[in-house]
Order: structure tokens, then C-alpha cells, then sequence
């Protein structure tokens, strides 16, 4: 299995779907996305990350976590908070932000968890 | 704003979130794929839907529904169910299909809904 895919547990836990249109300025952002991402991964109850985005700049990234708590902690991170007042006044068009909790959930089409 | 993104009411509402890693064989695929989000906009229940794929295979598509029965509504229709078993038979390395209830939305950077 491909290491872009997420191994979360069991439900419920959460989910936090990040849909961004990037602009064409690029000052720091890799660095800062690629940054944020090792950061979010050493932060308590986060459980996974799969993300992607296109060459017209559209991408979606889904985070997982384990409560609310995690995701209000991660939120609360200064570094984070940096990044994201930057990704607001530099990098995004626009962006759609949903927090949501997961209740089901299914592999396919052999995994083990079928 | 771009047309990539769903334009969803308030929460709560549900979304799939539906990650996968495609195979080399294109069989069909394409047309498949399109017509299923020509068929999803048509349910009942159907609120919008963000998805893109990269050049390695991986993608993630996220629809949103306005409730548990319209997912399950859809999951039988007929046509779709032909096309997820072809999905799994011919089209998917793998997959990971999360149902999860969307509890918090924002938009930004200066989105009316900020």
C-alpha cells in the first residue's frame, strides 16, 4: 500500500478537510507546508495526513485526529497560527476549511481492514 | 472563486471522503469517473463535491451530502453500484472511504462566510 494513504484507527475520530486554490506566488510556501506537515506530525492525537494538489493550484488536504482537543491544540500552535495568518495574506486564493467526525470508514478493494 | 470547490450550507452536513490510488490500465475509467459525478449532482440529497488526482495515481474526492440517508440512497443506485465493483475489480491499487459528519466550516482568506 502506498504511503500517501492515511493508517488511521477505528472510528469515530476526526477529520479536518482543507480545500485551498493556491496563487502563483510561491515566496516560502513549500518550505512552510512541507514544515507544517512534520510539525502537525509530532503534535499529540494527530493520527495521519493525505494531501495533493494540482498544477492549476487547487488541492486538498485531509488531516486526521484523534478528538477535537487535538485538533484545537494543533490549532493553537504559534508556528501554525504564523503559518496560517501567512497562507491567508500570501498563498490562498480561497479555501474551504471543514472539521468533521468520522464515523465509518472502509478499505479496499483487499485490504485488511475490508 | 473557483468551481472547484463545493458550495455547502451550514453544517452540519456529511461528507465521503473517498482516497485512492489508481492502476496504470485506463479501461474505461475516465468516462466512468465523469459519469458519476454527472449522476451523484442528480440525487437527491447531493450538495457538491471536491476531487483531484496526480500524475502518480493517487487521489482524493470528497462529496457532501445533506445526510446519512442520502448517502445510502446513493450507494444504491443501480449504475453506481456497477461502477464501484468495476472500481474494485479493475480500476483501484487501493482505496480508503471515510463517511464523516461535518460539524464546523470556514472560508477564507475573505470569503463572506470568513
Amino acid at each position: 500500500m502506498s504511503d500517501r494513504f492515511a493508517l488511521t484507527p477505528d472510528p469515530p475520530y476526526y477529520a479536518v478537510i482543507f480545500a485551498s486554490l493556491r496563487n502563483r506566488d510561491d515566496k516560502g510556501y513549500a518550505e512552510t507546508s512541507d514544515r507544517m506537515v512534520e510539525l502537525a506530525r509530532e503534535q499529540p492525537g494527530f493520527l495521519g495526513v493525505e494531501s495533493l494538489r494540482g498544477e492549476d493550484g487547487f488541492g486538498i488536504t485531509v488531516s486526521y485526529w484523534e478528538s477535537e482537543a487535538a485538533i484545537k491544540h494543533w490549532k493553537q500552535n504559534a508556528e501554525h497560527a504564523d503559518a496560517r495568518q501567512r497562507g491567508r495574506l500570501e498563498w490562498y486564493e480561497h479555501f474551504e476549511l471543514r472539521v468533521a467526525r468520522v464515523e465509518r470508514a472502509y478499505a479496499g478493494p483487499r485490504g485488511v481492514r475490508e
